[in-house]
C-alpha cells in the first residue's frame, strides 16, 4: 500500500525533489530582503530610484535604449503587440499554437485588445523562416517564445532567426520575443543577451522561471515603445503603488543565478541522458538547448504515477510532481533543472534512475 | 535663504511630518514579513492556503459570500464594472466625475473595455439620490466612492445610502462600492463594514491607504461575479504566480489598524479646526467624516510651499509634502490622518499652527 495519495504530495515530501530552485515560500522574499536596507523607499507608481535603477539597468543587459518592469509577463506581451498593432493600424499577430497567449491568458489578448492571432508552425516543433515565407495575411507583429516552453523547450537555430529577423524588417513586420526564459538560452546560442534582443523590436524577460524570483517581468524597446507601454501598464491596472518586492527579489536572484546558467543547462543535458537510458521513456529536445526538457513516457498517466510514488518512497528522490495526460497515447512532464540538481547525491540519484527504469522494464 | 529648494524636500526632512503612518519603505514590508515563517508556501496563480484563507477572511469581514484578491483597484474595479455590463448586455456606468476610473486610469475602462461613463453629481460634492433620479440613460451599474477622495473625503448620509441603494434595485441597476477607503468611514456612520457592503452587489477595498499596507485590493460579491472576476484578473495579467508579499502585508497591517480607526477619525477632526482657526484656511469636509480632509489655502501656491517650508525649518513639523493649484483662485492639499498624529509633540504642533495662522496673516 502507498504511503501518499498523490504524486503532488509524494514529491513535495522527498528528501530530493529533482526540478527547479527549492520551494516558493516566503523565504525567498525573506532571503531577497535580506540584502536591502529597511529606509530604501519604495517606488511609487513607476517612479522612484528602485524601479528607476533597475529597469536602466536591465535595458542596459538586453541592449535596449528603455526598460519598463511589469507585475506579469502576461500583461506585458500583451501591451507590446497592442503597440505595434496600434501602429500599423492592423489587428494580426502571428505566434506559435501554443504560445502563452494562446493557452494561459484566457484570451486576454482578444477580449481586451481584440487581436487577431495567425498560428505559425505545428505543435510540435518551433516556428521557422519557411513559416514566416508562407504567411498569406498582412501582420504587425511576429511573436517568438525561445525556447518553446510547450514543446520542451525547442529552438531554431541562430541562423534561422538572423533570418526571420531579417525578413520581418524587409517585410516592416514588427518582431517581439517572449523571453520568459531567455538567459536560459544563451549557453547553447553561445550569445549575450544583447546579441540575441538585437534581432528583435521589443523583449520580455521574466523574473521568476530559471531566474527564481518572486514574480515580475520587464518589458524592452525604444524609449517611445516602453513609453507607450507604461500608459496601458495603467490602464491594466499594474502601474502599482509599490512593486518593490518583486524587483528586489529579481535584482537579487539574477544576480545569484546568472552566473549559473551555463550549469543548468550541461545538467539539463546530463539528466536528459539520464532519462534516455529508461525503458519506454524519450525526452524533448533529445539533447537539451537551455535548462528544460520534456519527459514522454509510453504509459498511462496513472501507471507512472504510481511507478513515481513508488520509486520516490524507496529512494527518497522526486522525478515530478504532476504529469499531463497525452491526446494520444502516453504521457509527459517537464524537467527544469535548477539550483536543486547540483546538490543531489550522485549516487541516490543513479539508484532511482537504476529502479524507475526496472519498474518501466516491467510495464513496457 | 531657505535650505531646501522644494516643498517635497522640506517635508521629507522635518522630525514631524503630520500626515500618514510612516516613510513607504522597504521595512514596511520586512515588519509584516517577520510575523510569518519562512516555510510558508507561496500562493500559486491564485490558489494556495496563504490566498484562499485570506479572501475568506475578507468575505467575512464585508458579508459577501467570496472576495478575490487583486493587485491593484484599479484592475478590480474596471473587472467589476465590464463584469455589471455584460450582464446587462449595455455599456453604460456611472459614476462620480472626479472617480478614479475617470482621473487617474488613463482611460483604462474606456480603452480596454469599451464601457462609458455617465457622470452624476458635480465635482463639489457626492453623488445624491436625486442625481440618480434624474439619470435620464439606463445604466448597467452605479460605482459610489466612499468617502468621495477627490474633495476632500466626503460623504454622503447614512439614509441617502440606503435610498439609493433601494432605488438602484428596484430599477436593476447593480451598484458598485468603490471602499479603497470603508474601514476609514466606519466610525463616522457607526456601522460595520457588512452593514454598509450589504447595500451593494459588489464591493472594493483598498489595503494601503488608511489601512498602510504595500499594494493590492480586494473584490467582493457573490460567487458568480467573484468566478468572473477570476477570469478577467487572468485576462489583464493580474493573475500572478505569487502575490503573498501584498497579501501578507494587507493581513498584518489590517490587524494592526483596524482598531485605530475611530482614533484617525477623531484626530482628523482635531486637526481640521485646527486649520480652520488659521487666517485664509479652510478645510473640506468642515468637521471631517473620516481620517482624511482636504485643506484649502487662499494664496498662491509659490507663497504657500515658501510659508510651509518656512514652518517646517522653524519647528520641525511638517505640514504636506506638495500642493495642487485650484482652478479658479488659492491652492490645496490632502491630509490624511495615520499612526504619525498620535506620536506629534503636541506643543512643537500648536507652536507651529501658531506661527503658520501669523505667516498666513501678514499675506491676508
Amino acid at each position: 500500500m502507498q504511503k501518499y495519495i498523490s504524486l503532488s504530495e509524494a514529491y513535495k515530501s522527498v528528501a530530493y525533489p529533482t526540478i527547479g530552485h527549492g520551494k516558493r515560500n516566503v523565504q525567498v522574499l525573506k532571503e531577497a530582503l535580506e540584502q536591502f536596507e529597511g529606509d530604501l523607499d519604495s517606488d511609487m507608481y513607476g517612479s522612484g530610484a528602485v524601479i528607476e535603477q533597475f529597469q536602466e539597468r536591465m535595458a542596459q543587459l538586453l541592449g535596449k535604449p528603455a526598460a519598463v518592469f511589469f507585475p506579469s509577463g502576461t500583461m506585458a506581451q500583451q501591451i507590446a503587440l497592442r503597440i505595434w498593432c496600434d501602429e500599423a493600424g492592423s489587428r494580426k499577430v502571428a505566434y506559435h499554437p501554443l504560445s502563452h497567449l494562446e493557452i494561459h491568458e484566457k484570451d486576454g489578448m482578444k477580449e481586451l485588445h481584440h487581436l487577431e492571432p495567425v498560428l505559425l508552425a505545428d505543435k510540435t516543433r518551433p516556428v521557422l523562416l519557411s513559416d514566416v515565407l508562407s504567411l498569406k495575411e498582412d501582420i504587425a507583429c511576429l511573436l517568438l517564445e525561445l525556447p518553446q516552453r510547450e514543446i520542451g523547450g525547442q529552438l531554431p537555430e541562430y541562423e534561422e532567426l538572423e533570418a526571420i529577423s531579417a525578413l520581418c524588417r524587409e517585410k516592416g513586420i514588427k518582431l517581439h520575443l517572449d523571453g520568459a526564459r531567455l538567459f536560459e538560452i544563451l549557453p547553447y546560442y553561445g550569445k549575450s543577451a544583447e546579441e540575441i534582443c538585437r534581432l528583435f523590436d521589443s523583449v520580455y524577460i521574466s523574473f521568476y522561471k530559471g531566474l527564481g524570483g518572486v514574480a515580475g517581468a520587464i518589458l524592452a524597446g525604444e524609449s517611445d515603445f516602453t513609453e507607450q507601454s507604461k500608459t496601458w501598464k495603467r490602464r491594466h491596472g499594474g502601474d502599482l503603488i509599490s512593486l518593490y518586492p518583486y524587483i528586489l527579489s529579481a535584482d537579487y536572484y539574477m544576480k545569484l543565478r546568472l552566473p549559473k546558467m551555463e550549469r543548468y543547462y550541461k545538467e539539463a543535458i546530463e539528466m536528459a541522458a539520464m532519462y534516455n537510458q529508461c525503458h519506454a521513456v524519450y525526452t524533448i529536445p533529445e539533447v537539451p538547448v537551455s535548462n528544460m526538457f520534456h519527459v514522454h513516457v509510453d504509459l498511462p498517466k496513472e501507471e507512472l504515477e504510481r511507478i513515481l510514488i513508488d520509486v520516490s518512497e524507496l529512494t527518497d528522490i522526486g522525478f515530478a510532481g504532476y504529469i499531463t495526460e497525452k491526446d494520444d497515447k502516453g504521457c509527459v512532464f517537464e524537467v527544469n533543472i535548477g539550483d536543486r540538481y547540483a546538490s543531489l547525491p550522485q549516487e541516490k540519484l543513479r539508484e532511482a534512475f537504476a529502479l524507475l527504469d526496472e519498474k518501466l522494464s516491467v510495464k513496457d
